[in-house]
């Protein structure tokens, strides 16, 4: 039996407090597991007088972060506060003493991946972050460790359990998207504010870890090209339903010709390693066939599918988010430590380090695809014309277009729905400009990207 | 940069010919991955005249197994050879000459893997095995590695690509079983002799290697009780998908209450690990909610449900068979070892050791389980009082019941389909031995686990 690995426990809020009770309760387990004990020696907290689980030892929660991170019965740091602010200077403190470090947290790895695990490296400690990206689905293991005879040559996923539980209930349950909110926020699904899960934020982060894992590309926030789903709207679920798709949020990366294929097999069949080694990437509304594995994936669940040049496509699937699944994940990163291969692994795999894979960020505006287009026109003679005629002029070619009857006589504002064939992204918006400042052009013209 | 490590492949088929591939046109990503060159040092086959990939040099091609083991160059043998026999001398002779073993071979573990693991710790050596449980799925290390928080409530798995294929075939394509079987073999997803695929026995092996893992158990493989497709008729699956069901042959473990629910999240959302340590254990067609997520898995792919105590459900698709998915899995372990990895990871594990995990194996007449029956019987009247009343007499109670009006008018034979409430196994094949022997009943009775 090796020493016992002590564990301090930085924020004990809901993931934490999931930590805390996986690590007390089920001791003997974690034990037989890490091939040592994991003693919790540290709980940091802002507010010590909030009851906490009471298997915590109460002489060992404080607000001293700094006496737990120098503590030299502590040998891993588990920052579970959130935020790119005093995380940051938790985990490069941490290092610094000489600890592991341990993370769910997603914000802070987008934002400074690159200084902390160069911090990382300089003191010979390891990060782990398995909880960061899909919670208690196991993807940075996959990424890292199971698909490593891989070139990863796209990644299609729904990281925000968020927005996938409200786009469900507005397709299953009819819902507007301000009820499907409201609803998703009295479940405890959403938070107060939820701006970052709705405008795909929260997913961009989760992408650039993904994206530096798989490619090795250090993407900042502002080179992901990201839509959210608050444009979404009953009647666009309804169009998709009837072109035989479904709308999911979706977190893509894709390689080779700069072509967004959601059926990413036609990338990966080939078996080849894209001959242009950029990668696009992007968090947007995409149509997806009701067929696709990832059109299925229902509520707050997460799901991951990778396509590799060797296994081709592998799906992983779970709860995205919520306090044990994400402690699962946090618990496995403290095993991993214990039972010494998370070192193993954190050495090999050089993230963020000056180490070329040679892919580099593909410009959002070249990015091609095929789009969703849903206007609001007048209805009245010629206005047809004017669209497809500016669509022509940027040489987007149309493959389907639906309009139907209008309600009310008179020629009031009524949806038109145009679907693409490939385009860049650039083209696209400039024929939407134009067509937005057409006087036929009721609203602001509304669009997603096709997942085929 | 660490030493070489050598390899030596015994065996270079299908698997073996996918791993050569990826070592020697991928050698540079290998290397950067595993973080040392892993080197192809020595193949073995029975027929060195046989052509083989272009990029094995012709001079470390042999029939040597002895040569290429004892070779002091080779640190690593690659067991693909297949089989119990000579794969099992291959794999024990590695061991003992210092080399760790990595095998995708299910048969050999579920048969003799106390004998290899214990002969591997003898010899302070390494066995890997993710290439042996569903393909390019890494199911081993999400089990093993990923969960290690968590006690493995249940598992629900389709481990078998060929029976899948042709159940889809017939579910879709609306053909008969033979057809199915037929088309399989055409496509090349079938072996000229099917048995070990469509009778549950590959499946069963597999079964065993992952309730090792999750249970600690060592079930041999006339413990897990074992139902084929090849009983399944078109009407069945009519009859099925009439009552809103998809038939899947299904490996299933699962723990608690001795009740087989297909449903695990049942099991597992208590977040308790069942107070009865014992684990159910089959092989068998089982009837799917067609909204399950196994109930949607097309054609040839594998997929793996895990329900954790403390993760909930996470589940684990794709390519369960093939020459690269495989072969993916394969290399996957080689880097492992290489990074050092694997070697920590088979220390913690003490797999098939004599570590006590307290649970044993259910034996199969007391599992429970609801049933679908679908009995042939003379149309005349009283048929369905007999078998109600033999039902009854094993207080097997009766969910539901689907009898159509006969095509022939004269009291011919009719299909009557009788759904369960739970029962064990055990007194419904007395019920069902009775039935058979009722002069009404003109056929075998057709049964199949229901999965909720
Ligand atoms: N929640 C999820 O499902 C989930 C899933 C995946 C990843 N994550 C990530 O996990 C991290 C934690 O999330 P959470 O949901 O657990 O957050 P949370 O419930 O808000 O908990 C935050 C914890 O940090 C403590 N804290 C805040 N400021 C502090 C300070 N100045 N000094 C000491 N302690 C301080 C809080 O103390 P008090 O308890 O005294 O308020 C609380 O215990 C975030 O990075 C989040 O992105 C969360
Ligand atoms: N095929 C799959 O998709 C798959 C998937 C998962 C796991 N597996 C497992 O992987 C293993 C290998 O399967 P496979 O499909 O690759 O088999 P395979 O195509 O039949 O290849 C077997 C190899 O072993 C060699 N061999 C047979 N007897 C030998 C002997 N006496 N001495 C030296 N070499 C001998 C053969 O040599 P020759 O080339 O000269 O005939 C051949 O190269 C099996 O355990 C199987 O269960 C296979």
């Amino acid at each position: 039996m090796n020493d016992t690995l002590g564990i301090a426990l930085i924020g004990c809020g809901t993931v934490g407090g999931g930590v805390a009770r996986v690590l007390l309760a089920h001791a003997d387990r974690v034990t037989q597991r890490a091939g040592r004990p994991l003693e919790l020696r540290r709980v940091v907290v802002r507010d010590p007088s909030k009851s906490r689980d009471p298997l915590i030892p109460l002489d060992i929660i404080s607000t001293d972060i700094h006496a737990a991170i120098n503590d030299p019965g502590v040998h891993v740091v588990v920052e579970l506060i959130g935020g790119t602010g005093l995380a940051k200077r938790v985990v490069l403190d941490a290092l610094a003493a000489g600890k592991h470090v341990v993370t769910a947290n997603k914000a802070l790895l987008a934002d400074a991946g690159a200084e902390v695990f160069e911090a990382a490296r300089r003191a010979d400690r390891t990060v782990c972050f398995e909880a960061a990206v899909a919670g208690g689905v196991p993807v940075i293991r996959a990424l890292g460790e199971s698909l490593a005879a891989n070139q990863v040559t796209a990644i299609q996923a729904i990281l925000n359990g968020t927005s996938n539980f409200i786009l469900t209930a507005m397709a299953e349950g009819g819902k507007s998207y301000a009820d499907a909110l409201a609803e998703a926020q009295k479940l405890g699904y959403a938070e107060a504010d939820p701006t970052l899960d709705v405008d795909g934020s929260d997913a961009a982060h989760k992408l650039a870890i993904l994206a530096q894992i798989a490619f090795g590309v250090a993407a900042k926030p502002h080179e992901i090209a990201r839509q959210g789903i608050d444009t979404i709207e009953a009647i666009d679920i309804r169009f998709a339903n009837e072109l035989g798709y479904t709308i999911k949020l979706l977190a893509e990366a894709w390689t080779g010709g700069h072509s967004h294929s959601g059926n990413g097999a036609k990338l990966s069949r080939s078996g080849a390693v894209p001959a242009e080694p950029t990668v696009a990437l992007h968090v947007a509304p995409v149509l997806l066939r009701h067929t696709d594995l990832l059109a299925q994936v229902r509520g707050a669940y997460n799901a991951v599918l990778v396509y590799g040049d060797v296994v081709g496509e592998t799906l992983y699937q779970g709860p995205g988010a919520g306090q044990m699944p994400t402690a699962s994940s946090v618990v496995a990163d403290l095993i991993d430590l214990g039972v010494g291969r998370a070192q193993r692994t954190f050495a090999a795999a050089k993230l963020w380090s000056r180490e070329d894979r040679g892919f580099t960020v593909e410009p959002p505006e070249r990015v091609r695809s095929r789009f969703y287009l849903r206007l609001q026109v007048v209805d009245r003679p010629g206005v047809l014309a004017d669209v497809t005629r500016i669509l022509a002029d940027e040489e987007i070619s149309i493959s389907s277009l639906v309009q139907h009857e209008a309600e009310e006589e008179g020629g009031g504002p009524v949806p038109l729905v145009v679907v693409t064939h490939y385009a860049s992204t650039g083209r696209f918006r400039k024929a939407l400009d134009r067509i937005t400042r057409l006087p036929t052009t009721a609203a602001a013209p509304v669009f997603f990207s096709m997942g085929d």
